[in-house]
């Protein structure tokens, strides 16, 4: 019998990295995604999972092209086995004020955090719902519920996700799909905030900046919630963050 | 000295054009919007208003295009007088199950009932933050709060709306500039209701079914609230209402 | 015919005390209420209404008492007319540390900003339902939504208000009688800011302030809305306000 | 080393009873609080968890009383340990239209659902927060995020806890207590169900009725967090639940 797989879109190096890898080491083979330019970083991703005797698989692709989800979705299955669990983890944090977002800013925005968590749905759903079964797992963040100031084009994108996650959990809950979002609520441990942060090592060193490997830990949980007690939305923040 | 001027993007029978009314009533040139295909009836709801003794005038465009939402405020700035309100009023209600919801349908919903709506608040914060003064209203529905199933799209794109409401309220309220948005929940009097509802004309005479002219009575007193009491979001719905 | 009634359950010298003069000036019999020690304040308050040409009488009595609120209602009823409008405007505002937050507190600030809104709601929908018709407001906070750090007592005692809103709503709006919840977010122009706001005079100046005519003009606009479009819920607050 | 105690109160027959037995199998002690009148019930409990091989012991008194909850709080830690877990598990669901809602009935929902809570948090608190450590849980439901018609208490008390559970999470959380909130939507396994629901045994056997093990062993899995990424609220109900 084929493993099942997980697939990761948006599998950087940081949250959605290690979500591949906590799907691995449950036996699922990761099949990791991020974009061509990057193609590099994925398949090292993938070769370290193997390497830690687990599956994985790179599959390189814009998540924005409808054509490039149905593809990719199309070989995971033909070549690895069925689809179980399917992760959307790309984000795109940007802050502008209103006069300053530019068009192709918040069409970008919404392209990137938005369309393409809604093409992984779609095909997610299609091959999920008539074997009655799959979990379908949607990043969110503090932005997903809340429109801050400059925040006109990220927290619309994260909004319509939510709804997307929303209005799924409500139509594919009843077929046996569990769809979920997590709302990620402070600063994440990675390059980029590290470059960033004014006392990282510190704060890192008092777990108040989220750990990758512990958010994973909660996507393979809501994985493996039975069918009797399904979380839709849970949040995920630092002990000592300020909400 | 010019009359100052209420722009309303999406100005078709019902709602929006009973907004254009109200505003023209209370002294305000009507300078109303929707698609050119539609330029005709726009024509007559602007010569209506002015048969009614108000200013109106009719600028047909894409809301969904920079360059015609830049040359429309340009336009109504330089032939009317300064824009002191700004009404986005466009929907776009679909329902599809998820696998049945094209990339086509998900994207024209977003362009329409949300991307209008960011180049339509853009560009009135452009003229109005400056002044430190005028009045932006996005009109919301239930599905700005709730994806229920089916629809991914709408609410996606309403709850994205919602979020440029909240985050231009954030910044733009400490400049002067009042933006509110308003969730309509429930049928209102228009021709496509009158078409689908069961028992339309009994719902109506007993006030079951949204009118119009009271939906824009809500427009125009926020646009007249005092600046020391603000209202960002209000609902509306009938009173016998299920919710 | 005997005049209607506007009952004002907290009708203190700011907030509670110009919705009663807003409601006066409309035409309807101001009844206002606050405790037996400040009757005196109370019947000053009545009787310079009644200057400005209107109607209005004291009713001291303590919200919290089930026999006082119940003569009260049957007085109102009994001596000026039918209650059209019953508005609940009892704070209780307290910040502790939860371990330092005592049973007493805890009870009195439920007791006073909820369980008062029950027994008066109650008892204006034991008169308005089977009449089809009325208004009930009921006051609320930014601690309606949110639970802040030290505002266990006050936050929860302001969601449950919330609730009881919610609730009598759905229930009471398909019988005529329409329920609404008024959140204000803000400062207020009272004695008490007065006296700890670091820029008093200045911040009033700027509108920076809420001024109690511009609330008190939102719950008179909420009871002259037509019944085909009733709002449930607004929020309040000064143009600068950060939130 | 005295073993780490987790307090149930509210330890009835389902969920309750599944929370302290998934605690004691973590290697806790269990000690479990009902009503003195089902203390017979109570000490089956501790003695069942004691015969599986864990730890348990019976502490019976009213929640809702001050002086019984300083006592347990302070046997607990005396005779057992130190007071790890916390979790306050006791409903109060009434549904009744407002104006036969009594006062007896919305005081006692909010003693029984909310006044209850404030005392275990509070005393919960006080002993975990000098200490830096240790998890309080509190049991939501719909009712605690709306307002149904006729759920004007039970929607009030629970919404109170949320509040309390949220004011405490913010002032807490910085002080290393994690303080959670679980929003329970559906029915659950209980003997009450059983006797109402029209065809509970094929609900259970497809797993659409909320399985106690299930719900209790997200109790765990939030005390077990670890502190970079603290969960305050998460939802559960059955995959084929309307919501």
């Amino acid at each position: 019998m084929p493993n099942p797989a997980a697939v990761i879109i948006g599998a950087g190096d940081a949250t959605g990295g290690a979500i591949a890898r906590a799907f691995a080491a449950e036996g699922l083979t990761a099949c990791v995604n991020r974009r061509e330019r990057n193609a590099d970083a994925l398949e090292a991703l993938a070769q370290s999972i193997r390497e830690d005797g687990h599956d994985a698989r790179a599959f390189p692709g814009d998540a924005r092209s409808e054509e490039a989800m149905i593809a990719l979705f199309d070989r995971v299955e033909a070549e690895v086995g069925p689809i179980e669990v399917a992760v959307f983890n790309i984000g795109a944090n940007v802050n502008f004020p209103i006069a300053e977002t530019t068009l192709r800013v918040y069409t970008k925005v919404w392209e990137m955090a938005c369309l393409g968590g809604f093409l992984m749905g779609r095909e997610a759903a299609k091959r999920m719902a008539p074997r009655g079964r799959g979990t379908i797992i949607f990043t969110g963040a503090t932005a997903s519920l809340r429109g801050g100031s400059g925040y006109a084009a990220f927290s619309g994108a994260k909004a319509a996700l939510r709804m997307l996650a929303q209005s799924m959990a409500r139509e594919l809950g009843p077929q046996g799909v569990h769809v979920a979002h997590v709302v990620i609520d402070g600063a994440i441990d990675t390059d980029f905030i590290k470059g960033r942060h004014p006392d990282f090592d510190n704060a890192k060193a008092q777990d108040l900046i989220l750990n990758p490997q512990a958010i994973a830990a909660n996507y393979v949980m809501l994985h493996r919630q039975p069918k009797s007690a399904w979380t839709h939305e849970l949040d995920l923040r630092p002990w000592g963050e300020k909400w």
